[in-house]
Formats: C-alpha cells, structure tokens, sequence
C-alpha cells in the first residue's frame, strides 16, 4: 500500500504535468482573440494547420478553461480564455431549433449541419461551468435549454442523418449512456435537481439492466435494447476500453456521492475485469478497439495507443482505489501511469502525444486535431491530483 | 530495359499470383451457395468473421468473377461464383427508385439506406460484366438503368444524408471523375456509344481544366470547381497518391484508346511526379494518405501500407512504361513490385495482406472486410499479366 510520501510525489507530477505542460500549450496556441473561439488543430509545436472550429472542441475547450478557473484560484488567464469560447458559441453555435452546427469557419460560418447530439453535450456543460466561472445568467439558461433539447433529442439522435434502416440492427449505445452520467455529473445546480435526478435513474436503471454482463463481468458497448449481446456482428462485439472505463468511472463517482455501495462495487469489480481484458501484455498500453471474441474489428485504428484512452483508465483505476482501497487497483494504476507517462508527454513542446502506434512510438506527432483538445488529458490531470489530495487528507498526519 | 525473358518471369510471378493464391481464397471462402452473394469479411484463413453483405463487395466481387471467365476462358467455375452475385443482387439490392441498398443481412434483408452513390456504380460494371459472362438481357438492362440514375444522382450523391451545408467547401472530389473513368472502360458495348462518350468528354475536360495542375504536375484530389486548390485547409491538401495513380491509369488507358497522345503524355508526367511525391524512400511503401504541404491529416491510418494502393501503383507505372517505354516507369514499376511481393502475399492462406503499418509489417491480418474484397488485386494482377503478355508479343521474335 502506497504511504503519503508516495501520494505527494505523484501529486506534483499530475500537477507539475498540468501547470507546466499542458495548460500553457493551449492558452499559448489555442486561443483565437482575433475572431473568438478556439484552434484546435495544432502540429506538435503548436503551429495551426487548420483554422476550421468544431463544436465538440470549443465546448470542451470552454469547460476546462472554465473548470481550471473554477478549481484552481480564480485566474483572469483562465476566465479570458473561457469568455472567448463562451461568447463565439453564443454567436455562431446554434441553429434556431437550438441545434448545434458540427463545424465552422474560423469566422463562425457554419459548414456541417448538426447530424452529431455530442456536439449539444459538450457545448452544454462547457456553459454550465463557464456560467459557474462568470456568473452570467444567458450561459446558465442557454445550458438548461440544451440540455432539454438533447433529452427531446437522444431517441433519434442523429434524426435524418440516420443512414441505418429503422428497427434494423437497433444497438443501445454506450456512449448515449456515458454521455448522460458526464452531464449529470456537470450540471448538478444548473438543471432542477428533480429533472436531472429522474434522468439519471432511468440512465443508471438502464445501465445495469441493459449494458452490464453480470456473468462476464463486463460493460456491454453495443448490447440488444434487452441486454443480450450480439455477437455473431462484429459492431454486436466492438468493445472499447478506454470508453467503457470512462463511463465507469463518472458512474461509480456519481454512486459513491449517492451511498449505493452496491453498485459501486459491482462497477469497481467490472473495471477490474475490463483494465484486464484491455491492457496488451505482450506491447504494453491499451489498443483503442477490440473484439469481444478477438476477431477482426472492422476499425483500422484499433491498435493505437491514445492519449484518452490512458488518461481514462487512470482516473478509473485511481477512483477505485480511492473507494475501494484495493491493493489492485493502486497496482494497475502505477502501471498504467508508468506506461502513459513514459510515452505520451512531451516536454520539449507541452502536451501529450495522441496517437501512439502499438509499439509505443508517436506515430502522429499532431497535439490537437478535430477529435483532440484540451479536454481529457487536463480533466485527467486534475481528478488525479484532487483525488490524489484526498488520499493525503485521509492518512493520520504523523505519517506525513 | 527489360527483354523477353524478364517479362516472361514476370508474367508467370502475376499469373501463379492470381490463379494459385488469390482466387481460390474468394472461390473457396466467400460464396454462399445458401443465400447468394458473397461473404466478403474473412479472417487470414479465409473463416467469416461477419456476415453481413455490402453493395459495394457484392459489385466488386461479381465483376472480378464475371471478368475472370471473360478473359481467361469460360470455366463455369466463375460463371456460377458471378451468378451467385448477379441473383443476390437482382433480388435485393435496389430500392423502387433503382438506388441501392449499402448492406444487408446475409438473406439480403437491407440495412443501410442507399446514401453512397458508389454502391450504385460497383453493382453497375458488376452487371455489365456479368452480362457479357452469361448473356442474361436482364443484366444488361439493369446496368444501363442504373448508370442512368447515377448519372442523375451524381451532382448531389448523398441526397438527404449530406452533412456539408450547401455550398460550403464545395470541392470538386476526384472520386466520382475516378469512378466515371472506370464506368466508361466498362460500359462501352452495353451504354449506347454516344451517350457513354458525352459523358466521357464532360469527364476529361473537366479532369484536364479543374484536377490537373500543370506548374506543379499532379492530380488535386479536392480542388475548387474552378481549379483552384485550397491549400488553407486539409480536406483541400489531401492527397491520396493510390487514388490519383489509379485514376490516371484508367485515363491513360482511355486516351491511348482515343489516340490523343498529348493529353496521355501530360498523364505520364503527372504519374511519375506522383509516385516521387507518394514513395517513402525512408521506410518503403506508398502511405495511404499525404498532406501535400507536409502537415498533419485528418485521417489516423494515413500511414498505412494497403495492398490496393500497391496494386493500382502497380498497374499505373506498367502501362506508362508499355506506352512510353521510358525506362524510368520500369524501374519504378520493378521497385513497386519488389516491395509489394515481399511484403503484401500470403502464400501459407492466400489472398494479401491488406493492411501494413509503416514499417510494412501485417498490422490487421484479415483478407476481407466492408472494404476489401476481390477487385483491386485480382484486376492488377489481370492487367499486369495481360500488359507484360503485350509487351512480350512488342518483342522481335528472335529475342525470346
């Protein structure tokens, strides 16, 4: 078992990680003060190589400015950088249904009509802490009429984008689920307790009913509306573990705040099994796709090692130990933070990495892209060195 | 300069090729004699790893079968591989309105909504060919209608399901020009001459005027409609060097079918740029995707080696060397052809590799998947042994 020396010294990394590497990459490159918004597409030494603006990237961008402001001391630096994300997506983001185009120019011209309901989650939660940041009432409001939009929304979520015939092939996805316990975590005091409370019981009712495998001990990312899995598809079978932890970790979070130790130890025995079933023994790190009887994915990145994928798992493992206190757990925690941080940061340049190859060699040296912002890793770095605190606080003081 | 003995041995390297280890793989492994059509998602063995059918892989693969008893004899092996396909498809694939279905259950059961044009233009050279294998008038017809519809459809090829708003990054993708290019090799003998060679001219002045530019000798994948290339975003600098070679060989072979030498000289020019900018001359191999200015793409498996790349770069260095009997395009084709038979085949299973990461190693080892069937290597192979056998007919007798 780890001892206090050992929580502090991992403590200023994650912080150290945070304050020196990370967040200046994005404040330094990222922030467009000309135009508003956010870059998000940045070469390894933070040169951007497309100026086009994606809604998924500013409401995460506008989160962990917001967030940083909101955790960390009240810094202008942070509460600026949150402001010019916050007053562009109040601009240009939104359709007159309250939709959320995918993507703009750099000036807010939208370019993709709003198929894609995250696009709606994050710009959500992103004006919820900014309006924890600023306390300005429109970012509050616009918040909870997102996030009713989404709840009319998420049956039909990609509406007539769907290419899928109806009623064929009709998986419950995982990330619907996962994205629900991300925004009940996010938007407790913003949206009326009762609202957000009856949501999140249908979501943890369905989560145990429909994507829990009891007797594999597994999250199902693609089950039949009735929990069973399909297996003879090979969309039925895709599994993804960093996803999965992800979602467990928000959920065994929200279960711990709300006393159900049953079901938090139900979750923290299924992170057990999924950390195994993912971790690669053979080439270290954890692939991005798998199948569930390892057949062929059809996904031709499933064996990079991503940044979040690792910064998912170590916020997982970090809050089962936390909960737990399970030997195990702290176990695959250092490994997993032995292997991340030995390959994914960069610290000529700042950020991390995103797209290792199976070997563990940078096979993109890219630091932000359309998928990638200052979202994951920051959050990862903060939960850790909060929760890493937190171990500290529980110790008896002499043994400091 | 290679003499006969040199194309000799390479003929029989293509013909062992493609009658010892590529056919029997899809002969063997991906008919269903019980419903029709053809498996397409086969591991390294050749088992089925998802049963679906995709129109796509139902076209290609009737066309390869159909093509095979065309040109090498009529073995009612074939035949009855093609009508497996042509009966599958005849029963399922189209909707009231002639589009097609994306994918099906193995019963043919649709699943996707025919929102990609190319589903339309694989089962129409499918039934083409097939037409000319069995005679069946049905078939004929069929294809006929069905260009007729893409000809329709192909200024909005999405309909309903495109994302893009209107007239926003409206580029002008070499894909449809490509697949027009390959319909017109064809078609000729089914299409009405004088319809196919409308469309032909349309095609070509607009390869010539909007793809091609000159100063800097190379094929824009997405230029502007006017030909201008956008260089300030990377959907308009990417560049996909196997897609580009295989465009300019059926254009090459077009225009040395209509004799119209300048233009098939400026195609040889342009192919050989394109090989010097697509090789990486540091780790070997054609990447699948390149920004054309060096930056990041969008697109994580970039660096990937796949095998039809290497078989249409194959084929476009062979014919410019038939044409121009510059020695420069043998040399680049024996470099390709040395690579690609070191790295791609499987003796021990059949069929290739499709899929190597950068350092050529079988990162996926599957030979089939929602996007590789039997079409582009078994029509490389064809060609070549068809092109190596013309080149040995150029020969002074004596010579051999």
């Amino acid at each position: 078992m780890p001892d206090s020396s050992r929580y502090l010294q991992l403590q200023q990394i994650y912080q150290k990680e945070l304050f020196e590497y990370v967040l200046p990459f994005w404040l330094n490159n990222s922030l467009d003060w000309k135009n508003g918004g956010y870059y998000c597409c940045l070469t390894r030494d933070g040169r951007i190589y497309e100026t086009d603006k994606f809604a998924w990237m500013l409401g995460r961008e506008l989160w962990t400015m917001s967030k940083m402001y909101n955790v960390y001391g009240r810094s202008s630096m942070y509460l600026d950088a949150a402001r010019l994300g916050a007053e562009f997506i109040q601009k240009y983001a939104f359709t007159a249904d309250n939709d959320v185009y995918f993507s703009f120019t750099e000036y807010g011209d939208p370019l993709v009509h709003p198929y894609n309901i995250f696009s709606e989650c994050f710009i959500c939660v992103g004006l919820a802490e900014y309006y924890r940041a600023s306390q300005e009432e429109w970012a509050k409001e616009k918040a909870i009429s997102v996030y009713r939009r989404i709840q009319e929304r998420k049956k039909n979520p990609k509406g007539i984008w769907t290419k899928q015939i109806s009623g064929k092939r009709a998986y419950s996805p995982l990330n619907m689920t996962m994205i629900e316990f991300m925004m009940f975590r996010e938007l407790q005091g913003i949206v009326p307790d009762a609202e957000l409370h009856a949501i999140l019981n249908y979501n943890i009712d369905h989560f145990f009913s429909v994507h829990v495998d009891y007797p594999n001990r597994r999250v199902l990312e693609r089950p039949l509306p009735d929990g069973r899995h399909d297996f003879s598809h090979m969309e039925g079978r895709l599994m993804t573990p960093g996803h999965t932890l992800e979602t467990m970790w928000f959920l065994l979070d929200i279960l711990i705040s709300l006393g159900d130790d049953v079901h938090a130890h139900q979750i923290t025995d299924i992170m057990l099994d999924t950390i195994n079933f993912g971790w690669d023994e053979q080439l270290g790190g954890i692939p991005l796709y798998k199948d569930a009887l390892n057949l062929p994915t059809e996904k031709l990145e499933s064996n990079q090692r991503q940044w979040w994928v690792h910064a998912e798992a170590l916020c997982s493992m970090l809050l089962a130990f936390k909960y737990t206190k399970n030997p195990v757990f702290w176990s695959w925690f250092t490994k997993i933070h032995e292997y991340t941080f030995s390959h994914f940061p960069d610290h000529e340049f700042g950020e991390w990495y995103g797209y290792l190859d199976r070997h563990g060699e940078p096979e993109f040296t890219v630091k932000g892209s359309k998928f990638k912002t200052a979202y994951h890793l920051p959050r990862a770095l903060m939960q850790c060195d909060l929760w890493l605190g937190e171990l500290l606080q529980e110790q008896p003081s002499d043994s400091i």
